[in-house]
């Protein structure tokens, strides 16, 4: 049996272990065994003690009360603080460094039974630069990024679920591209204690699954409510089409999967508009770029001035930029934002949810650069919830995801939309 | 000379170093010996090594060019990381703790030439329990708190300027009590990155000085402008006298300095008018509480776990408490709050500043509690800049602040007219 638990959803195995069905040592036993058998393959991991691993599973094992995550394997993205692992920032800089204290949201797991399997790759400093990781769709392509261990282990089976972070399009990229599910809530839902930043105004901690329940499951454990999944929705949602100004220049497969998507969700019920956003909202990539660039020049003061060439040149020239940047066009970039993400509720014009590409195309081949962020960072510089479902695959049968966004804080209703929606593309 | 530097503004000694006057060696020196003299009594510092101190001004001296800060001695509440500095949270949990790098407002104090005299001592964890420090102006008073070393070595010249953070109203309480001005910008202007939470939707990073300008100063260098104080305001202020439900609970001398500052600003050519908060805002004071205790509970969850028996038994009790709420309790919190928030520019009704007691008194007599930040609480929850000035004294002679408060992002108004009101009210 030790061989199929890795493939079990997160809900599975938390069910599975609470009811004695199998243990949470048996279930990290497998999840080792699987990775030991591909991660040379996919390159997923920074650290993983299968001894430490299995210590932690017998824990829980061991423990009277079972809780909603029991013995659930979670992966870690290496900006993420552990107290007992390493946590590398993806550079040479934080190489071995250990922090005192477990983030909030690996304490958080932890008190709820899951089992801290190790960290997973990330870009440098949750940027745009590569470490090892391969799409395990098709070892030659990029799995995405900057959380590409996260999304491409939980896509490989070597594990349920692991936490991502998103300031442009961190979780959702990934996660379409290795053909998995990844939730970006609404900014502020999830602590950020113990996890680097990139840009404070933007920075979102999110989760990559493969099962929507269990995106569900993982954030009662954060948000420490009790679980229970979001009841289903009265009536099929309305939908905003939402192609934005980049639709054209996105590949036909990404085009052609929002199509598709909303003529089965039409098909399902839903009514489905045209939906365009007001125009000053075409600013916003431009703009990402000013506050994305200043704001990591901040957060990064110390390593500029202390270990500069520890920096990879891209991060360099983007901290260069952003040092370079006119504070008064930061000001005016963050005015600007502000506006839009004050006017996005209304905005949604009685739409419950938006559909829109969540990536250009399939994952391009080359793991030297993570593929564009700009179909999932507008929704980031917003605040809003959103999600990419993997309901398609392109012309080379490589995942193409979707995107579903909903108003800020709404993000029950797009639980509830996301799982109307999967059923009306299955 | 050396034996007046300390009473130098930050401005004065930034000027006087760019030009040779002095040293920035001769300032530390002077602050150090200032600091020898009267840590016994003031207990403003849990770590100070001269020589480290010395070794940066003395760089300072040897660099060709000099910043905006060129100099300036900064003192570092102790939930700040510093390289090169331990950095305890006033907790035995981190005693001893060295982070791996400077939080950004360190190193972009110490890119502008300032100097880092050392960490001043906080609250636990920037909460409400308090450690060793008494007020200048009287020891057998506390001096507020979280922000207490900061604000009473500031007040007692033992240097010119020093961080605080504030959650509920830990910049402002202290920066009152001690006579100096306490300054919180609008919520996400400082960087938070290698700041430890407290609560991470009301958090941020403020400055305590006895000069205005070094105000402005201090925020050139964290907003990496180019420094030039604020022009004057055009004309007299649009003044809202915001007595809040709260204004008869408070003690004579706290209303008495605010309707005099209303007053001498109203002969200054102010229009001065009676301003009440909309009604749904008298509940911010309640739902503070359930946000403060909730999210603090999030953001140490690793400490609950792990070091539970070395937190005080008043932070064990505001963790419980949080961890008893119910979500939805918190989810209904956070509602509303955002929901004041956003009404919180209209609800100005075309008043600039607004004019509102800052604490309840002077100064209580007593080291074992800091006072109550429910006078400065209010602002934090709405995110809006908000200044407490050392306009007025109380029956002892003790220093009473006067509070004036902008809509979000209005931070340059609140500068030009505090300047105004520190005039108006000389």
């Amino acid at each position: 049996m030790s061989d199929e638990l890795n493939t079990l959803s997160a809900t599975e195995i938390a069910t599975g272990v609470a009811a004695g069905t199998f243990t949470a040592e048996e279930v990290t036993m497998a999840c080792l065994d699987h990775i030991a058998g591909r991660e040379d393959v996919v390159g997923a991991w920074e650290f993983v003690d299968p001894e430490l691993a299995l210590a932690q599973a017998r824990v829980v094992d061991a423990a009277p009360e079972k809780g909603v995550m029991a013995g659930v394997p979670v992966g870690v993205k290496d900006i993420i603080d552990t107290h007992d692992m390493p946590t590398g920032m993806g550079s040479p800089i934080y190489d071995g460094h250990r922090p005192p204290a477990d983030a909030s949201c690996v304490a958080q797991m932890r008190a709820a039974g899951a089992v801290i399997l190790g960290k997973t790759v990330t870009c440098e400093f949750a940027g745009l630069t590569p470490r090892k990781t391969a799409n395990p769709h098709d070892p030659a392509r990029t799995p995405g990024g900057s959380s590409s261990g996260s999304a491409a282990a939980v896509a490989d089976h070597m594990l349920p679920v692991a936490f991502g972070t998103q300031t442009g399009g961190s979780v959702l990229r990934p996660s379409s591209y290795c053909g998995i599910i990844g939730y970006k809530p609404s900014f502020d839902t999830f602590s950020l204690t113990g996890v680097y930043p990139a840009a404070e105004s933007l920075d979102t901690l999110g989760l990559h699954a493969r099962k929507l329940e269990d995106i569900e499951l993982a954030s009662s454990a954060l948000l420490m409510r009790p679980h229970a999944l979001v009841p289903d929705s009265q009536r099929p949602p309305v939908v905003g089409l939402c192609k934005t100004t980049m639709w054209d220049a996105a590949q036909p497969e990404s085009r052609e999967a929002v199509e598709n998507a909303a003529a089965a969700m039409k098909a399902a019920g839903a009514q489905v508009r045209d939906f365009e956003l007001p125009e000053e909202f075409d600013w916003l990539g431009e703009l990402r770029g000013i506050i994305n660039g200043r704001e990591r020049a901040v957060v990064m003061a110390d390593e500029w001035a202390r270990n500069r060439d520890g920096l990879s040149d891209q991060l360099q020239k983007t901290i260069q930029d952003g040092l370079d940047t006119d504070h008064r066009d930061y000001v005016d970039a963050m005015y600007l934002m502000e506006t839009c993400r004050a006017r996005t509720t209304q905005a949604f014009e009685g739409c419950d949810v938006l559909l829109t590409p969540a990536v250009d195309g399939e994952a391009p081949v080359g793991l030297d650069e993570t593929g564009s962020p700009r179909f999932q960072a507008l929704w980031t510089m917003l605040h809003t919830p959103t999600i990419t479902l993997p309901t398609h695959t392109g012309p080379n049968g490589l995942p193409i995801g979707i995107q579903l966004v909903a108003p800020y804080r709404a993000d029950r209703s797009l639980m509830a939309i996301s799982r109307w929606t999967l059923e009306a593309c299955a």
